[in-house]
């Protein structure tokens, strides 16, 4: 049985706890994995466009000995002529090794994985409902500060609604010990989809400012103009989600920012040499996890070939 | 003298055989060649998109242990500022150990060879001319699952007009004593200027259910909707030209059933686990001939220098 | 501090002849550099298209045993999220080692390069500003042929006025002892601002035959047709600049004509046999620099990372 990243709920705490380790021995030790992947190949699907997720994917396969193998355009590639994704998939499960795959519509990889023989599959964001290698990075990022990514007061801001990186580490948190303040628009709110299945405290706010205080943790998104109906509402709320040095002097010490990237203008740039702003190391940390991933799924499948 | 592989008789038997046998010994030893091409570069020049073709040639330089160098999207490339195919050709020649080149006119390939001096050039597709890789993967899978590639009934199916796999198989096929049944719709037959140097007897017939009990072979292809007058015309003949269970049941046991893919609707997705489709096994199969064919050029090339 | 290559000024004298000397080296014995940068990632980060730049640093980094992480579509990229030029490559030295970057807007490089604290810059053309890379094949080619780069009478043809590498190639050779012929049809002449900072002696005429025979040094461009307001003015203006092997004839048989490539039909397909054309030479020349540059670059970070 080949082992898959689908779901964040595919692999239980101790599984993580182990994948954490491994990031973070890659990223004191890079040289030690050099080699790792040699002669393998990651196969680099993104039936969307995507420029940081896949750079990510690509300099983490190469980081570790490996190759990358692009299914390029979409536009203009065989899916335009017809070929299901299932038929792709399973082409390409004769070329590669692994495989990192991107699809607008929600849930397509839980729903064609079933046709793959020899490729793992990760699953590097499916329309809105999940981004799980998102998580990893934001996790990893939290549990490397914090040392521990329970017991803590998380607040996540902006665009709530639509944000696919909101909604996997939202559904990890939730399943430990944390309190959330969720500050969005109008609109844009958490969705009563993940609320109702809440397992911790949390509140519903709309003013960044005035919670930035307590909290331990701060997850931005950017918010895009156009959900807005006119350029003015758009003005009105930015006031309210932008994060710039006057509200940062209202944070705590020990805040951490974290952001999926990329931002438009929610954080300030004048912020980026903050201590506490953590999220282009964030983003150095997807690389890792990824490279940790990319080595479990491997390595599983050997162990399963080797029996 | 460079030694370049643009049309199927660019090789005699013998050669062909040693090709098939070293793609073979790939196939079984795959960690024997993982570094067979170290250092060395293919370009890999699509002046029209592909994705399975373009992947085929990455995954199997990949495999050699060697990189690739991608001409990119030839919309925004120097083609676009008005450079001819033949400069383009002269450039890479600088940078590149091997090409794999295709281009929608056909013969280009053989017009512009003559201006290198370093890479062999693979032809890689050349408009509806001809495919000869493609072929490759196909002969391959069929001296595989046969053990010989004449003496065969082959049954050729869909758009036999258009179709530059089935002219190339066609064309390497009709050197052997073989027979072939032609199934196509009215407007999409093998085109006279094939039929008139047949060497081998043939048939044309327009219903696959009829046919397919004798045959050993089947190699079905895509039928473009926008080749027919109207969506009625369209699905008049699908049903003639659409392999289903129900049509698998009136075949042998020893058919085997290609397609070199992408297919859309003319082979049910049901079909795939029967064990005498073979058309994933056949993509994989290409990659393997891929990776013969590039190692016997390079070889060649360093015989010639050594002398 | 990290070492870029932004401007021409950015090397001094010796450390050309040191960047000179070892790409000579490197075209002598490639296969020395073969694994020089091992585990290596290059960022080629084109905000504008580019077939033959880019390539050419993908092969260098190849060449050099290395990767090339690509960004990939300006137009579907990050950026069309609103995403800034200093974001994105803020994001990258996260992943990569070097980057060599291209952008249509001038200084752009010089204004981001600040955000960097892991990779060196590379300037890979900033709009018509510059283009230095290409100025270190073109000096390269000319100091292998001519074993120097001053007292030479260098004769720039076709479009001077928006032809970065001219402007780039002119910056340097004005550092020297030579001499400028500048011939150009009306409207594309040099732009003054060059001409005002000349340091040596120089003529601007408009008929290349005419000076053709006191030339060391034929610096070709391609003049874009969309340049000129009818496609007459177009016509009548290519005899003039136009090289053909008549023109040729009133050519030193030591003279060496260079081109930054493509071209459109400024030089005859015919003269490419001819020993005096070295632009395809060229082409292979800075894929050479462009691999001694990235050598140099990250030794120098290597040098401050080890004190």
């Amino acid at each position: 049985m080949l082992r898959h990243f689908i779901e964040p709920s595919d692999f239980n705490e101790r599984e993580y706890d182990d994948l954490f380790r491994l990031a973070a021995d890659i990223a004191k030790n890079p040289s030690s994995y050099a080699h790792a992947c040699d002669g393998k190949i990651l196969a680099s699907l993104f039936f969307e466009p995507s420029t940081r997720t896949r750079m990510s994917f690509d300099a983490a396969m190469y980081r570790l000995g490996g190759q990358v193998l692009h299914l390029g355009d979409v536009k203009v590639s065989s899916m335009a002529k017809g070929e299901t994704v299932r038929d792709t998939l399973h082409i390409v499960d004769q070329y590669a090794d692994i495989c990192a795959m991107r699809h607008p519509v929600p849930y397509t990889q839980s729903e064609t994985v079933g046709v793959l023989k020899n490729m793992p599959l990760i699953n590097a964001g499916d329309g809105d409902h999940a981004h799980p290698t998102q998580t990893l990075a934001d996790i990893f990022t939290i549990r490397d500060q914090k040392g521990k990514w329970s017991g803590l007061k998380v607040g996540f801001c902006g665009d709530l609604r639509y944000g696919r990186a909101v909604h996997s580490l939202y559904d990890f948190l939730n399943d430990y010990d944390n309190e959330f303040v969720f500050i969005a628009p109008e609109g844009l709110e958490m969705p009563t989809i993940y609320l109702d299945h809440a397992k911790c405290p949390y509140k519903e706010v709309d003013d960044l400012k005035a919670e930035i205080g307590d909290l331990d943790v701060l997850y931005m998104t950017r918010v895009q103009r156009e959900r807005f109906s006119s350029d003015q509402e758009a003005e009105r709320y930015k006031g309210s989600y932008f994060l710039n040095p006057e509200v940062m002097e209202s944070a705590s010490e020990d805040l951490i920012v974290l952001h999926p990237l990329p931002r438009v203008d929610e954080i300030d740039a004048s912020i980026d040499d903050d201590p506490r702003a953590l999220y282009f190391e964030q983003a150095r940390n997807g690389m890792y996890m990824r490279m940790a991933l990319i080595l479990t799924l491997l390595e599983a499948k050997n162990e399963t070939a080797g029996k």
